[in-house]
């Protein structure tokens, strides 16, 4: 980036695609950029939080806005990044479902789209310097191609608004609507797939979370006090539909898919989980997050996954799905790495096909069974009960074979 | 092994210490054998698993064993088997804690203790030719040494017992005494760490489990309407204690602790889980376990260990975590590359070491916070309202940096 | 397979394929399949072995066998076989380029076709009962498909041959030629890509190879004292040409490039390797190897390979070429994780292009230069005498940011 | 760092340790730091490069050094950097052997501790902005602790020294004396395990390296014409003696032992290498090294390892030794991590232990054979002419399990 302290002598800085949320922060920054001489657009994705975007956008244009995107992605969020994490299993550290990591790439491509219609020379984002996002963002943007501004890595920014009150002192000097409910003490980040809350006294990482915490998932205790009994169905280790079996209600798009199961999974307060993270900067944080449907669909791929994929293509693609979550983590969707191996889990899915039933109750998804066309699973091979194709003697040759190594290794030996 | 079938025509065969269950199937091997010309020690583990030992052993002396061994392993499973296990975060294709796994190499090597100790020739077992069992058992003979016998790989056994029928007669025949409640529709096997279902009704991997099926842990929906709040303390990766929050009760040795995990987490119908899996043998079969104490125990350790171990130990201790849980569920315990991966995680977890505190509710593990002396994480560092010792501008190059490569790998820019 | 023991008392026991040598043994295992009461079709490939192949399809012929195939294999060995192999850079334990490995899946799957065409039930081969190639041949069949007779593994077949001698005296009662020449006091197997050498005499795994072992390769030290230049053009990871630089004579046709290239090799004596490696079968054996165009091929392609392909990309593709190699030599070629994992090894060989020069002298391969039109280099990006689009201070937020873990990785300061 | 470019207005800066070569960029640092307000002291360590130490003493002390150390660390540069990367058979993207990473740490390691026995606050170098040994030598700082400096990323110094020109006009201001020889038009880098060369002309990738170039190994054309045979002996995984086998003579410190075999590797031009590889910090450079006793050492390891270690125990180790030698190019020797793997990697080296016969020829190094008292190599068992312990009959059932998952892996049967 041409560094913005030289160019405020300029007068003419050139234009920016601000990626806005209607916040206190991002309003600073839309005026700030504004002083320091550049023309600004906003942007605000629709990636399914709940959000007023006619207030915002009506925010925006008051603030000086050049131009005001509001764009509703969450279709091409489902299906572009979502389901590629579900075929991946991609969970983080054995944990985290990546709800915000797997966000950023679909926000960042649009407002990337914006900037090249609009001839923007910028784009910038609200995003601190110490968190993961920044990078999730930028690295999106380098992959992708402009240049970028990101006012909390900026001196001049930085140490201009040091805390909330600065924000809040230059808001109202500059007209910019202040919030009149009292910030909540974490910040939160909400969309379709999960809502994660961390910092504020949650920095303390032996405070139990508050029960008013969550938003998206009921607390447990509350939950209804009998399961849901849901059926999903896979292709291509996607969900095409999902049914709940007694109601016989039934949705086959990709977002009503998933709006389902987070509806489902947030009435039995499925998907809270509370744990301490290693971020790509080097630091650990604790974060909490609810990720209700994914969480769902997370348990319902693993089975009908192992049902119908071969023990060691799923052992491979296991060690596959492990690296694409932590590219995730670390914001490399759009490396060249993270394409290549999208493209081998997506093969590995070819045959991943059939219905899950499950329930959900009290905070748990329970598997109860499944069927396929495509399954590996021979229910006369395996069972205890016919003999079926197959000579118990072989397996004296295959245990004995696997042992012959073992003979040789003295070390074994000293167990005894 | 020389083959038992040409050994009809000699009459002092030798000794066999045969893992005896005091069931239908172990009773006609012991008499086979003994029909066959060998004399038989009956061995029968205590691993934790309800049973009546002392009726065991009357039975075993009543159908002509020579000598019979109940051993209590209860302490040594906990300590040398269970612990590693729980520092490995060993978990089986993504969902299996690995209950019977672990107990394997625990009785075979008392077994070949009692068989080297009392000077006999073989060791048998009643595992079937189909499972993991015959293997774990095995392997763990041929890397601490005798010659095996496995009834349900050879020919003369196996085409006479074809079925449960066969076994009722030759019972029957052989006074030995036959169960009077009828078999349940599925076999189980039992211990301190799990139970586990399967065959039968169970083989059918669309069907639901029965409600009645499950003897460790309570129905979910039964369960208690409001959670127990338990504390775990971990040294080394492993728990030395654990604390009722509101009871103040707490118990401190490995069996103490685990037994009460059990307790706790039965109560609260945690732990189950209803999967199909790749056997070693090739095969997917179908299985339900519940593993209360198991399951807490594996959740809290994962915080722990992520509050305290450097991210890039944890990725690389993952993966031998991965290895580690496919040896001891194909039945490598005893072998080189085990032993060498066991030293390699437990090195790894010097460092692991603090208080969990946890809630168990319907079925529900919940993480509620965490603190630790050796902690990595650092409140200051990661602070949202602090700067600390970090300079949000090298941020930036680090991002710049990672994104070199992307400027090379035109393949990125298809995507716009 | 139903044991061929019961079948003797039948007799039309059907046809057999035999995979057929020539040589001493699969010629006694023919007259004594027909004994057995077998109809037998001999199946001889040309995958590049020195062989007369008329002389041994009228020994065959004069044998009693009821049909004689000889196939030339050689162009889809290379293109369907090797080519994979050089794209995956597949080397086993370090050190092997699996000449042998490579060619089971290609013998083994024409003899199949045969078999089906042919309506036999069985085919069979001469693989001994110790080795790899037993298991690389069968596997192929059971993923294939039909019934196998393993004569070296069927008790009334080598408890008759024990030894040498008694194949010698079968051979002679039977009118089975025998060999003139005195047998080499070790075993070869040869074919277009390699000669291994093991057994006998180099079953000691200290004393040295005879200097006369070498049948492929000029030894070094009479090799010629001045080095030919090549260039090797590839396309998707694939020689597509070989030009001999000075004398400008050049080769595009797979096996055309491949034959040239094991001239070339062969005339420097380039590719022999004496190793101790580890087979399936659990024990460690002794070979030797020479692999003149392979290792050629191995060196030029890795290097082309580093110049066009990204970073992260080629790590995770070295992984997966770790698998493959030892899937190959395991004899999973037609397995669903090979069949996986070629597919990704394929997708990640798509830009590998470009032109390779090296020298070979003496026993080495030397890289000397090479270029791209889609090489990942960045001359200018790189240069020391440039700054290029590339700003120094972004290394120290790199630096830093790298190091933030140490910092709180106390262990780390115990080195002082 | 405190920004240097502030502290100009500062008389006290404090004292410097600066990585000093004797060479023209690090005696411009040297003045340049003193011109800026710091104390210098010097530092120079002997890692077996060939240097005139005295006179870079006396050139230091000229400048204005305020103490000058020189320093020789060959003796724990061979024991405690290069054993280890032996026993991990570290190599970079299967090449490179990491002369130049592997000294990094060390010498860094002795600056820190010259750094805290004379209360400096800085460390320097003159490493550039765009390789790979800044970070390897500020990594080391970091994870140790000090302050580092580096111009080469102050604007202030690489704005004013843009070129070679500039140096030497700063040079001939500041009576810094000027090299009177040509600068080569390629730079290098030397120590004990090696000499790196890269930039200048060999910038292009397809441009030969001139034959000149090579200054620790012979051409391989006019190497001598007969071999010399060596015997290598080792324990835990490192060689402990050296014999020349015609000569007798022999060596057995480490230090004497690695330079012997470079004094034989180099007499045969064993170790060339010209690559192509990927810096850590993103784009691909050109080096040419060479390695002649390392690479000796790196192939009589491997030998003696794959003898001794069990097959699977090495396959893991193997992935560690991958892991191991990306850490080491990357600069991560003093990480948790690295630290960690280094224990793994030595414990796995427990029983590499014997003897490898090995020949140097013409720029090849070939095995002859090995011997050991811990060998796993079993001579009955492998042989072709004895059974041994070992029934074929287990082969069929072993590969009969193994081919169990084929059976319904329909996609396998697409191949006919």
């Amino acid at each position: 980036m041409a560094s913005p302290k030289f160019l405020i002598f300029n007068f003419t800085l050139g234009t920016v695609v601000l990626a806005y949320s209607g916040g206190l922060d991002t309003s600073c920054i839309l005026v700030w950029l504004k002083e320091e001489g550049y023309d600004v657009i906003t942007y605000l994705a629709n990636i399914g939080q709940v959000e007023d975007f006619d207030a915002a956008k009506k925010k925006a244009e008051s603030l000086g806005a050049k131009k005001v995107f509001i764009e509703d992605l969450r279709a091409e969020f489902v299906e572009e990044f979502i389901w590629p994490s579900v075929q991946a299993s991609a969970i983080y550290e054995d944990r985290y479902l990546l709800g915000t990591s797997v966000a950023r790439p679909c926000i960042a491509r649009r407002q990337i789209q914006i900037a090249r219609q609009e001839g923007a020379q910028y784009v910038s984002h609200g995003a601190t310097g110490k968190g993961n996002d920044q990078i999730r963002f930028e690295l999106t943007c380098y992959a992708l191609y402009p240049e970028i501004i990101a006012p909390w890595r900026i001196p001049e920014f930085y140490n201009r608004f040091v805390g909330r009150k600065d924000l809040m002192e230059y808001a109202e000097k500059h007209g910019i609507p202040v919030p009149v409910t009292p910030k909540a003490p974490w910040s939160m980040d909400a969309n379709l797939m999960h809502i994660s809350y961390e910092s504020g006294i949650l920095e303390n990482p032996k405070s139990h979370a508050p029960a008013d915490l969550y938003l998206m998932t009921k607390n447990p205790e509350d939950a209804p006090n009998s399961p849901d009994v849901l059926e999903i169905e896979f292709k291509k280790g996607v969900p095409i539909k999902v049914t709940h079996v007694k109601e016989g209600k039934s949705k086959d798009t990709p977002l009503d898919i998933f709006s389902y199961l987070n509806e489902m999974g947030g009435r039995h307060g499925v998907g809270r989980i509370d744990i301490v993270e290693n971020r790509f900067i080097g630091m650990k944080s604790r974060g909490i997050y609810e990720t209700p449907g994914g969480t769902i669909l997370y348990h319902a791929h693993l089975d009908i996954e192992t049902f119908t994929m071969d023990r060691e293509v799923r052992r491979i693609k296991q060690g596959l799905g492990v690296k694409f979550a932590e590219m995730l983590y670390n914001g490399f969707w759009y490396s060249p790495e993270c394409e290549f191996v999208r493209h081998c889990i997506d093969k590995s899915q070819e045959s991943v096909e059939g219905k899950v039933q499950l329930s959900v109750f009290k905070g748990q998804v329970y598997i109860l069974g499944r069927e396929s066309p495509k399954s590996l699973y021979n229910e006369e091979l395996v069972s205890m009960d016919v003999q079926g194709d197959y000579d118990p003697c072989d397996a004296s040759g295959f245990i004995k074979i696997n042992a012959v190594r073992f003979v040789e290794a003295v070390s074994c030996k000293q167990y005894m």
